[in-house]
């Protein structure tokens, strides 16, 4: 059986880096070059086009470099049908370029509305009415409603190779009061979530040991990181938090099993947004995403490397 | 000070009921004369038109009747940008019909991503690039990643008349592990969202009494539901799982606060997909749609009365 979390396993071999770049469009932060051409379009095409080509290239400047790509739904949810387009184009030019894609949208809603996330992001569709589909590789998904929410995703990561990634603990400050309180049990919510992750993912674990059910683990705290790390052997762990949030590669670490494997960890402004000065040219802007990714990737091998000895 | 909890009272007073008409996208559910269509159709600015028109006449249907419409995000999502205007074209439809809109898309991210969903939801915007904007009046939101995920959206209640729904219990038999689950303080989970949602709420709270930070509380567990009413005495409650999901008109009364508001009750498909044979007449669809809409009314406030006595 081969699972997404062996196609995980496989491509980070073949990039020799669990290393992800996380795709935000935030409007204040895209260099002059994009944001004057915005300024002066006057039609959604316009936009779109403009936008897509912005991920397109960043997206063909980092595919010889990582196995994944991140795009954050939030941000480009505000440009309505163009927004949706955008991902749509990031998704299709992703999967030329081999790369896998994890739609980070945290979705969760219960039956029919649970499936209905379920199909709109991880089935691949083609019809007219929707030429693309998102036919994202994996999703980001919040259980808080359930574990019986998750059902309609686990049929899909059963029967193809997509994968999801629940939401265990996340990288924000405010997360203890809702993740870390301790249950009567003794265990706290986000082990709670830990269990439910390595329970249902039994039923998606691949020829490579690791499961279709995955686990968002946020960086910022590498003592939990590091309990919630033993409570699913099975999971990719989601790393989110790496860079400009504040953790470092040596943070990470407790993230990966001793097999050197497991998690995958995401930066995002820190590779497209970390580029000098806002006048930067267009061909120094892709170079700088290379080159901060190429940092990045250096910096987390060194730290696992560091540790398995 | 005027909130979207003031809005709500106004609106609830103005029909005489609390009762908010749900709009899912079930395409197994249609009636024959909208699949029949849809069948046919080759565009996606056709499906667009069809899904919306149905849409937009079951609200012209029930806006004499009822305070607001709730459409589900999900099951639209699938159909990608054609989605996307249809969930516009509900939201213009409504808001010309006078009727509050609740956007049921149970969206949760932190800082920018969070700030991302509150201006894609709830910010009026007007442009050549995003025509309509969403702009609903309310959105569902998952607090599961903390209480500062909720600020972008508390600026917005603060700063005009809009409003969230937090989840705090959900109907889906499910959220008993999640969401009942016992702390150590010995208050359950969602005793603890009841009161986050009570006290970011009262930053917001309106003339009436009531704030702009409501929350989500099933009708399925009216024994939970009636210690989270006491929890959050300025919220108010949207109270899905009557109908279809199997509560009575009985198990939603506890929803309400003694001045017999403070609530919204849902009901999705026991309106817009109870119209016996499929081959039903266009004409007598939407009569359906009516009788089922008075019928729930009739049957809430009927037992409104019989507990205030």
């Amino acid at each position: 059986m081969t699972t997404f979390g062996d196609r995980v396993v496989s491509a980070v071999k073949k990039k020799g880096n669990p290393c992800v770049v996380g795709l935000d469009f935030h409007d204040r932060l895209i260099p002059a070059f994009v944001s004057k051409a915005l300024q002066q379009c006057k039609a959604r095409d316009e936009f779109r086009r403009i936008v897509s080509e912005l991920f397109c290239r960043i997206i063909e400047a980092v595919s010889p470099l990582v196995p994944a790509i991140k795009p954050q739904y939030s941000l480009l949810e505000s440009y309505g049908a163009a927004g949706v387009e955008i991902l749509e184009d990031i998704i299709r030019v992703a999967h030329n370029e081999d790369l896998l894609v994890i739609a980070d949208a945290k979705r969760g809603d219960i039956a029919s509305s649970a499936k209905g996330y379920a199909d709109a992001f991880l089935s691949a569709r083609s019809t007219e009415l929707f030429p693309h589909g998102y036919d994202a590789d994996a999703l980001t998904v919040n259980a808080f409603l359930g574990r019986d929410t998750l059902d309609p995703y686990i049929d899909i990561c059963k029967q193809s190779t997509k994968g999801i990634f629940v939401l265990v603990k996340t990288s924000n400050s405010g997360s203890a009061e809702t993740q870390d309180a301790r249950l009567e049990s003794g265990k706290s919510i986000a082990e709670l979530y830990a269990e439910i992750v390595d329970q249902v993912g039994h039923k998606c674990i691949g020829d490579s040991g690791y499961s279709g059910v995955g686990a968002v683990v946020g960086a910022t705290f590498p003592l939990e990181a590091s309990k919630l790390r033993k409570l699913m052997p099975h999971a990719i762990v989601l790393v989110p938090g790496y860079g400009t949030q504040g953790a470092s590669a040596k943070d990470v670490v407790v993230n990966f099993n001793d097999d050197g494997l497991g998690a995958l960890v995401n930066s995002s402004r820190s590779i497209t947004y970390a580029y000098g000065s806002t006048d930067v040219s267009e061909k120094n802007y892709y170079l700088s995403v290379v080159e901060n990714t190429n940092r990045m990737i250096d910096d987390i091998v060194h730290a696992l490397k560091t540790v398995s000895g």
